[in-house]
């Protein structure tokens, strides 16, 4: 990424509240703290790492206001009150000019079918291929190779990276993100055993992703059996997740990478599954939930809990046992101490 | 989905046994009977469904033959053997008007290498890229963005949803369907190490799909080191599947989604893979055996057993153990409680 | 795979040490001993196959100095020190006859941005694209539909699959192989929660592949969050893996089919992580550890370290702990009978 900025621009981007020291330099990358050169910028986002400060070679770092100590020569100290989010807001305006908003228009090089219907607003990268009835919303950006299918829907301000795929009847509401190679609208593992073989059931139903949703590069979602799988607004999904068909997922969840969703599944809003997470089909996972890393859900969880293991259990439960589970080598040997002192020998003569 | 079927055609698509009450309303969608609304068909599939029926707002409901209550005002009740069958008939029916075989021939915007040979009947969507050598069967239907390599043949009848690749050399016999994304033919993972780094091993070996498989979104099958990886006839796997160079599957499995099957496994006939399994390299799996979801296998399977677990146990004793295990902070205190009663102290005292 | 080798010209190919017997046929496909027909080349790689070898009815087969047997008439026993790496010679012979290196020039179906530098010995297939002030390095082969963003810079001597895309900033130095349809330069998945919703923290930075790296195919690896995402020299990556963002691996590592690696994870070189494994945030996995199949690892691992299970313990415990685990029942069996000869009354009667 190549953008420049000097101290000044720095401070009003951030709105730093206090500044000590001063840099000439011009701040050209941004780096962690024990990493950084002079022309970087640098910041203390977590505590943890509060003894890397006076050794960081940054031109600047930032700093939350309560940080006392006092940058070297040269090196200027910016204080706020939450050093994560003045980085966010410098990372947004780097972010503006590494990625400006393209200019509306059709690339010539992407196939429209004649009933597709254009936003004049939108943009349509290289090698899009966009299906008769499908429609593409306002300011929409489809980047390359990108695929709309038949009569599917695509909102105002939604950004589909290379690769996107979008089938047929599927609807995106306004402001999706779909990474590269995502794949919305794959037909739903649907089969029904018949005469020694297994014939496919007809999947004719449709995905609905609402409004704000982030949906990750190579991750899957089916479409439904009839209706629809849904994705509930403000919801976000990482990369190579399986949502399989009739899927109804709420608002605000995050579904981190490499979790599978089986069909019928509901999942309400605010819950929060981490990587790698199995559910099994047709169960309910209550609002707020947390599932953690690996676990495997095999029946319905109560709103707010929060589950661990494969199979599932309550977290500390889990917890408890996972530390009784590497004394098990020492329990065999105190029952077989127990053993040794009551022979049944023993037992048997005396009775 | 647009479509509208009066209640006459919906009896006669169905075969419809047995009908009560009538309605006027032509059908436009299918819903759930929680969720139908007038102008839905809804159905029950499933007896534990059974309560919902009278309330439910459906214009007609497909009820299995013994089911005995009174539709409402408006409404029609239709009888049939299996409600779930008459439903696939309806779901297929409309699939055919949403998806209607496109008329043959091969898209402006598609790139067919000199030498390759596509039938006159086959359908070559746009942005198709067909290299030299490669052939396409009768019917075959490439939509679009789709990749087959050199040397590679499809058979008659494929579907080849958009995205999906066929490396170099790779063969689908007939009636394959590869959804979005499905990746046929990259290179095994085997390296020798050589002098302190990993030399690639050449991949020349192809993959072969037999007839009637069905291959999920993204999911990826590698070419053999030597010879071929094979999936076998009937055999459907799910999305976002791995399977490994040289694994040979039987005919009529079932693998479903994030599954992972390392090199040169065997896979017999009508084996079925649950969700997030793992199976380690060169085991074979035996015919029937039924594996469970995220289990891992690490030893040859016996014909029509059940496992489950990681490392992976009989159902019936990890199901077994599963239980034990969340009593563990239980067994740890009944123990102490022994040792409490006879301490070591007394017991070398006794000695 | 088409090709066909006289024995003169397979003995001059594999360097072949003593021959014993003879054979007319030519070669025409390489095939394990039990399966191997006449024309075919077999070879004893797994000593355990060896009492395979009288039987085979390949023309040739390569095997170890010290095997004894006498080859059947009109076949050909060829042995050598190695014969995998015997082997690996053959099918490197092989794999350049089947896969030429192409001629150098971009395929009038590829879409390049004017300020795009392509060197003039690289190859660019059909419907690549390839945006603005990005760079193609010397002899660089991007095979079909390839996607090439914005800045993003491809060394010498890469490889790039069908399908495979590398998204703006991003860098691949010198013989990187990218296998279908591997991303590289998602966005990291990352938000910061606020005023009820999942605010998006913008992911900047870009992904660095070192030389000699290979990326499965569907492999997903996440642009940071600023500063670089890295992929060391040498290793080897298999398909469906997720890395995120700034995650750091270094030199020669291998990462098996469906791992995932959260975020800021540090893998020291020579690390070998198994299929399905999945590490947890901030984590550093030391030099030269082993990872088995399906662990979840939840702190920082030791260098040289082997671990398994999830979550995971060393090696060895974890082995005893599966062992012990099975035995539970028969624990809870025995521990009964212990408190049956001595029943809590009796103890409360003799106290």
């Amino acid at each position: 990424m190549e953008f420049s900025f000097t101290s000044q621009e720095i401070a009003t981007i951030i709105g730093a509240g206090t500044a000590r020291g001063a840099t000439t330099e011009t701040i050209r990358d941004i780096a962690s703290l024990s990493t950084a050169r002079p022309g970087d910028l640098s910041f203390l986002g977590n505590p943890k790492y509060k003894t890397e400060v006076p050794a960081c070679a940054a031109s600047i770092i930032i700093l939350p206001l309560d940080y006392d100590g006092e940058p070297r020569p040269g090196q200027l100290y910016l204080h706020v009150a939450n050093p994560s989010v003045a980085l966010a807001k410098l990372c947004s305006r780097i972010e503006r000019l590494l990625r400006p908003k393209p200019a509306p228009g059709i690339h010539p090089g992407a196939l429209i079918a004649p009933t597709a219907r254009i936003a004049a607003s939108a943009t349509i990268g290289p090698l899009c291929v966009i299906e008769d009835g499908a429609s593409i919303g306002e300011r929409a950006h489809l980047e390359a190779q990108v695929f709309v299918g038949a009569r599917a829907a695509i909102g105002d301000d939604c950004l589909l990276m290379p690769g996107a795929r979008v089938a047929s009847e599927c609807v995106l509401k306004n402001r999706v993100r779909l990474q590269i190679g995502a794949v919305i609208g794959s037909d739903g593992f649907g089969y029904e055993w018949l005469d020694g073989h297994h014939e496919k059931v007809p999947q004719i139903g449709r995905v609905l992703i609402e409004d704000d949703v982030e949906i990750g590069a190579n991750t899957t979602i089916d479409r439904a059996r009839f209706s629809q799988t849904v994705v509930g607004q403000g919801t976000k999904i990482d990369n190579l997740v399986q949502i399989a068909h009739n899927v109804i997922i709420g608002k605000h969840c995050l579904i981190c990478s490499q979790t599978g969703i089986s069909g019928s599944v509901t999942i309400e809003d605010y819950a929060i599954l981490a990587g790698q997470v199995g559910v099994a089909g047709h169960l309910t996972i209550g609002r707020g939930a947390k599932i953690t890393a690996q676990t495997g859900v095999n029946a319905d969880v109560a709103p707010g809990a929060t589950l661990k293991g494969s199979p599932a259990n309550p977290y500390l439960l889990e917890q408890r046992i996972n530390v009784l589970r590497q004394r098990l080598p020492e329990l065999f040997q105190r029952v077989s101490r127990l053993e040794k002192k009551f022979p049944a020998e023993k037992t048997s003569a005396n009775a």
